[in-house]
């Protein structure tokens, strides 16, 4: 399980958040996820509920916004992969086109063959599309 | 009645201000309550009148709201407890998440065998969502 | 009659406002009744009429607005009294509660055995919530 | 004819102007009326077509407008007076009271026996209330 | 045909924008009309169909609008004519009056006996109320 | 002692506090001294401490400030007066002239046949001149 | 003595303004002067010592200063004389050129044969370069 | 084909943005299609997807929308031109009209006999009007 | 040791604070000291390093700054005292008088015969004033 | 005397500008030269005092500061010209540089064999630097 | 070499950059180091010459800026170790101080027996203090 | 000469700019170069004597300037090359780091054996440090 795996299963991550696939994000999660993100002020959040919140409440957005992950790289470190990468979001703000953008750092581990994201770094724009 | 009964204490007054449970809150809080908070404006409230209002006014948020207690600790100086945390309120502003962050200070005092909030002071954000 | 009196007096005289009993204010106070006030622009008011407008076009807040005086103090001066306290007006602004304070000094005169109002400086917040 | 004929002429005026009555407006005023006011960005306005657009395209305000003139004084130079006084306007702003200021000079010329407004100057708030 | 008609022929311009009347504008302007107005973000416009997109797409402001022409002048070099002037237009923002103002030199051109708009340069507020 | 004199000794006070002339301004007020004003940022002031850091601390304003004081009125009410009047001062701020204002309401208390300021309140520019 | 008398009368008051001669605006004004202007903060001044102020305080511009008179009107009814204009005044800030811009009425008295200047309004910029 | 087509290619692909033309436009560019554009916040987009978002999510203007293009030139190096050119957009926000305007620099290869956008690179206002 | 020792220690506590004697300050409080304050940007601080930088760096004010305590109250817990107060100071800021404000909470404990201050927080101004 | 003649006399005249030339920008200029600029503020000006106060006050900014002009156009009506063109100045702010860019129109009449500037018209930045 | 040990590395190498120490830095910190933060705009850093730039141009602070570092945590993944705090930077500014905050994210491995820091992750604060 | 040379190419023009080196400067650009940049304010920029400015202007930078190039491509179109790359700018403002962005287009064409810049668009920032 190389390189090239764990950046399918960051892709599936991404695509789980943006399809609010709960089911895939928790089973690409460690269950004591760490993160420094701008919807967190300041402090690291620990664990899955802070997460779930934006799962359960943000709206549907079907079809209306588009990601693109730029320049990603996976940096491998025996069983640790730390993978960076840009994420660009449009999406419709009323009728008028948004980009907001974000840098992203993860750190996964290879537990048993699966590759399982234990940490990540958001710096930019929050996850989610804000009017 | 140690460190452990009153997070539990601190914890089930949280719960009961975002619940807006008024009978659980006035139990567990001193009738001459004081408190600095950003809602007062630089003054010492006394008494629980000012806190009714919230409980009167808030309009439901049933399940998008989502409260994190970060980093809770009680300091114990015999039968008071200072219990610190800082408190992130993850909420819905129309279909944009929100996070707002308050640190806070609450002086809890044991009489009898129950633990009773007589002052807190909270800076930062208000306690109640605000849009 | 004295400062236990005109305390007794001067929170008729709020209650009157926040309920915009017109009866009540009218009775409270001189016809003269002069005032600096932040809705006056910076003009010494004279008269009644001003006040009225207040009275005739607020719609009504019906429960959502809670008043604290802060610190009421009455300096007797003979049959004159000078009243200072600081107001707290909690109220909801849309979905969002609110907070807004001004600082009142009133002047009393007693005449007969009724104290009445002649002369009133408020600083800080108008005394109508404004959203 | 005097310094009391020419103020009751110009609070005339000021009435016919909160009333959109412009018969009464365009009796009190001379054809060749001339004025600066914030409305005129910065021009002398001459005539009276300027005027009547607010006369014919102003909301009826009934009842929730409050004019108070203070300090108005006439100067008397003959046949000619200068009136200056502060207007005050309060008013509702959807659900909240406003009040605007204007600073107003007046030149009052008396032509047989009937005072006409031939100049005005207003400097502060324009006269109609502005949300 | 001197300065009174190139006068004439401008306010008969001013008074078809005003109304959008498209074939009095087409008219008295030339084909490969040039100009310098806010709307064109600082490059030079050339022909008509820029000018063309206002009489279309404007909505109708029916009596709620007035121009007032300042302080007009013509300047004769022989069949050519400067003409300068102020213009103010008061409209209705909601319920609320407003007054925009601009600066404007338009030349004129006669060709035959009649007068032809060949530039124009605005500055100030653009020419369409804009809220 | 009637209006005329309270008059005179809130201009003695008004003057004392332009000069910093500490020994009038002690003289001419009640050492238990009550206030609102801007510079206490929402909070009653008891006693002189407050007030004589100004008078310790600002600088010499020689000549280029101007106090007018406008349309002074005192009320009586036997041995107690209430004199209002508004406060422009102007002052220098680097090369650049300045006018600021303040409303201003003074209680005065007749003590023997003196007149002692017990209470004020102003609102509006703090009283020292500030860039 | 005509419009055009008085019209020479207002250039030299102007002249002495800007070359700060005081003993010729005196001699060109009443002694109870009224005005309303932007320094006096929405209030009538009356007299000569607000205005002493700038010709005492205010720096040496010595050719830096450059006042244009726009439209300078007179309308002449008898003894009185009402003067409009607009005022452009450029002047050096730092090393950048500025223009201020004020309208001003200013309505003058036949003193035996001499005009007076009795009372004035400026609306848009102070008298004296602000930077 | 020289300067002429692909200035008539550079049209033609304006066009088809202008009118949500995806056909004509995917046929007019190259697959690995590189840009700068303000969209893209900072960073080079490969490829047709970030594209085609704005084709499937832009609302429909119909009529209301009309774009200038000022001074295009085209620059033949061989069978490679670089088209410049200023583009302004007329749209219509709610009632009111808007410009805005972008610079845009477009490299086109000649494949064969037919022109091929392969770069473009705008500043300025993003593609699409933006309310 | 009650109320009123509290109290002392307290006010000696703002004094070394304000004199930036360490020595008493070290003394006074415990070697784990916790506190909110807004220099901390919204973490628990512990400890005495993050607090003695001030002692090490502020500038000398001496004479220049006055710290008023408003409303000073203990309520006393057995041998632990909640003392809250509101702090004003005042200072010189260039030559122009500031004055901020601050909610303080400080809890102290005693140990022994001695009262320690072992956490406090504060909201409002930062300790030190700021320009 | 064409088209190539009237855009050597406006590059002269820039040129006379831009070296504070005052005796060149007089020849090539009307007595009567009339113009609206930026630095007019809403008004006409005629004649050269206004302009004269920009050669006599601008500081030497030798070397620092570079004209270009864009897109010169003359179109021309028999012994009139119409001229524009875009220009931009480059100079240094502190250490930094800067660009300003204004519209300019100028009409030049052949007077005899000699071209005179006799109105303009700028819009965008003033004609000199400005920090 | 565990938690304790990458916990020390880390600590030795912010005592790196607050000190300037290029030497220990570089030896701390692998030369393909990779980086998010505040100072790259948006972009991912490789290689240190932009991190030297700091080291070689940033004013000595000598004593006047403190470095906390709250809640330092290792989750140890083999030879890998995720170091994540909060960093605060208490500086002086002029003569007021200032506290910046940064979330770090830092991933060290473990190569021979020593920690070398192949990624960091910053948002918040840039590293050195900005005034 | 392939993409390899045509980078050094580049890399060469980039450090020609930030030395300040005119002669290596003007052997790599063609005399009509084009470019769309920040700095020319929405224009089309023709030769090289708008560019010459900032060589012969700008101060010395010596040593306290970095640049980073990110992400540089070539893309290869026979004897035209486009190249595209981020620029990042580190520099000092006063003793505070700052770090400035652009986006830039460069097309190259090769005449001969060497290659030369025919055009340029800049987006972002300006190529100079700005303060």
């Amino acid at each position: 399980p190389g390189a090239k795996d764990v950046l399918i299963a960051n892709q599936r991550l991404i695509t789980a958040i943006v399809n609010k696939d709960w089911a895939t994000y928790d089973q690409l999660t460690s269950d004591d996820l760490t993160c420094f993100e701008p919807e967190a002020r300041g402090h690291l959040i620990q664990g899955m509920e802070f997460h779930k919140f934006y799962f359960d409440n943000l709206p549907e957005n079907a079809g209306s916004v588009n990601t693109t992950i730029l320049d990603p790289r996976a940096r491998m470190l025996g069983n640790v992969a730390i993978v960076t990468y840009v994420r660009l979001t449009q999406f419709m703000n009323d009728k008028s086109p948004q980009t907001s953008r974000s840098e992203e750092t993860r750190v996964w581990h290879l537990v048993g063959d699966k590759w399982v994201n234990v940490h990540f770094h958001r710096s930019g724009a929050p996850s989610a599309p804000t009017s």
